[in-house]
């Protein structure tokens, strides 16, 4: 980074965050008064009664709502394009996306493809994509139930083509949220494992963003509050997925980290997840994450040496004089939270896949290895996934 | 601060940094064809070229400008009124407010009287004021040519009303600037002592924001960042105005204050500051806060003990037991900015006057009292004023 550096901060999402902030939804200025509001195929958002809660709390401020309720862990487009068909139907003039990242970043795919024509990939600029400007898009109102993916603070939405097998990450000013609330009260009911996927998800935003050769003052001082509260505060959240204050220290963590994906940005260790999701859609996108990351991270630890000790430090709390402190203080953080030694064979993956994915990662999210602390070779991202294969 | 805080960020602001940045105007796309730039009545924006380049790169971007050249540097409100009228007649479509803070803060204020019937004091929620509610703005462009205000990141706007003497703050989500360039290269011609006022108000804003009860996790981190800078570079910059590199960090570390002034507050120092300004409009606003500072800050020594301790270890790096070391660090820092022990009676401050100006604080900004660490007696502050007077 420039010892004068050049950089812009442009945030227009207005961010509630709190214990029982959900609350607000009633009495906040909304962007319409009938909204598709989007969630997984999954049971949570019924059972815990977050989806009742949204439409009452809409219904308190005189905003009607209809349910899209099919996205998956690992969202696909032909989703995207139904949901919006719906969209354009009921003539909503708004979408709330309720859940994981998945259902946020669904929203503001649905969003763009309720005002634009075509196909979604019509407008990816990047793999198979047409790269189409974007010049419209429905509002996009943000809960998130889960921290991790940190999409409440950054305008990305990362989609699935899956006849293309591409999962490519894209999204402009016109997709912030307009409005996200945080509330730690809806990420109670987590279990263990999940908690542990997304928290680090949130990890790698910051810490990637951190290492990026486009980081910047404003990008650094959220990066580094991200990963001294997650390092502090994960693996009690972990431990106890009822700790209330852990909770909101690792959503807080996973808000600064979005905060960091809109003003910095993640490098190739994402295009490297994202090729393996392409493959394998049941992989859990923090488990893959995990699962590579210390092969990763060891083969930038030359590179930006002062910026692995400074994350040690932020970590530790305690001088650091070798960046291999970095590594070492993830893989503590890896043990305390018991995800240590995921191994991509563990979501069969096969061996003779992996020059696909690497392939794969240059092909569709090819520009964030440009952003990497030095260029990788082939070879070296072949040798990632190897080591992180069994 | 509760242990789970509620709180929210909504900083609608383009922020562009950096030297060189300026030139950006030319190519940004712009909130109309017709600006007024609203400028000092001093000669320095016509002096440096700054006025002339500004006009020149609207131009590049088909956009044209007429000049109101007026502004004091304590900004009135009949100044306010008059651009508004000139910029309704000549049918300007946005505001640029080029200069220091005044030029920022009236350039809100008339983007308000612009598209508002009545007098700016109609609108003024305190004084007084009769707290009209503000509705519409025009937008706002703001590029700063001193460090130390932060209004290009934030919405307050601090106009006299000489009549009544009251200074007093205000502003809402509508009076944030839509844009702001922050072009340190625009700082370089600041004396050395004015360098040091300006800097200071930028210091307290940030050590004000993180005292105050209302500060939250995201305030704290801009807040801190802000002490930390302005401790190791305001001296580099006071001392050489042609330092580009403490320059920049300046003038960030004043944009992060002007974060925290959006996200937390001023408490009652400034209360204090803008009852003196409003009796003695000569006193740069500045020296104003660093005269009172020392025995301020004394006064909530043992209210918030490990804030002061937490600010005396960002700015020293060093570990701290005592939250006098933050007064310590705080002497230092004036004595090395040349700006140690100004004293009211330097500006012509009346002893006598110092119990109206007690008087003046609660009427006119009262309500940044309420954000004290503790509530002050009116003894307390008269203390404080008798403490800084000679």
């Amino acid at each position: 980074m420039n010892a004068n550096p050049v950089f812009s901060l442009h945030i227009p999402t207005k961010i509630l965050f709190g214990c029982g902030e959900l609350r607000k939804l009633a009495t906040e200025k909304l962007p319409g008064k009938k909204a598709l509001i989007v969630i997984s195929s999954g049971t949570s958002m019924k059972k815990y009664g977050y989806l009742d809660k949204v439409v009452e709390l809409l219904q308190e401020n005189n905003t009607e709502s209809i349910v899209y309720d099919k996205i998956l862990p690992n969202p696909i487009k032909s989703h995207v394009m139904e949901a919006a068909s719906v969209c354009r139907e009921q003539k909503c003039d708004f979408i709330v996306g309720l859940g994981g990242g998945s259902s946020i970043d669904s929203a503001k795919a649905i969003a763009v493809m309720a005002c634009n024509d075509g196909d979604y990939w019509d407008y990816i600029p990047a793999g198979s994509g047409k790269g189409r400007p974007v010049t419209k898009a429905l509002p996009v109102i943000a809960i998130p139930t889960t921290a991790g993916t940190g999409t409440e603070a950054d305008p990305w939405s990362v989609i699935t083509n899956e006849e293309a097998k591409e999962k490519i990450g894209f999204g402009s000013t016109l997709t912030f949220p307009v409005l996200s609330i945080i509330d730690p009260e809806l990420m109670v009911s987590i279990p263990p494992h999940l908690t542990a996927y997304q928290g680090f998800d949130a990890f790698f935003h910051a810490a990637e963003g951190f290492l990026a050769n486009c980081a910047t003052p404003i990008s650094d001082l959220y990066a580094l509050e991200a990963i001294r509260l997650l390092y502090k505060y994960l693996p009690v959240a972990v431990k106890d997925g009822r700790n209330l204050k852990a909770r909101a220290k690792v959503a807080w963590a996973s808000t600064l980290a979005g905060l960091v994906e809109a003003t910095s940005c993640c490098i190739s260790e994402h295009s490297m997840e994202h090729a393996m999701s392409a493959f394998h859609p049941e992989l859990p996108h923090g488990s893959g994450l995990i699962a590579i990351s210390e092969a990763y991270f060891e083969t930038f630890r030359n590179d930006c040496m002062k910026r692995y000790m400074k994350m040690a430090e932020i970590m530790t709390q305690q001088k650091s004089n070798r960046p291999s402190d970095f590594i070492d203080a993830l893989v503590r953080m890896q043990k305390e939270c018991n995800v240590y030694q995921l191994k991509l064979s563990d979501w069969g993956v096969k061996e003779e896949e992996l020059p696909l994915m690497v392939q794969n990662a240059r092909d569709t999210m090819g520009s964030l290895f440009t952003l990497d602390p030095r260029p990788l070779t082939d070879e070296e991202v072949l040798q990632i996934y190897q080591k992180s294969f069994r």
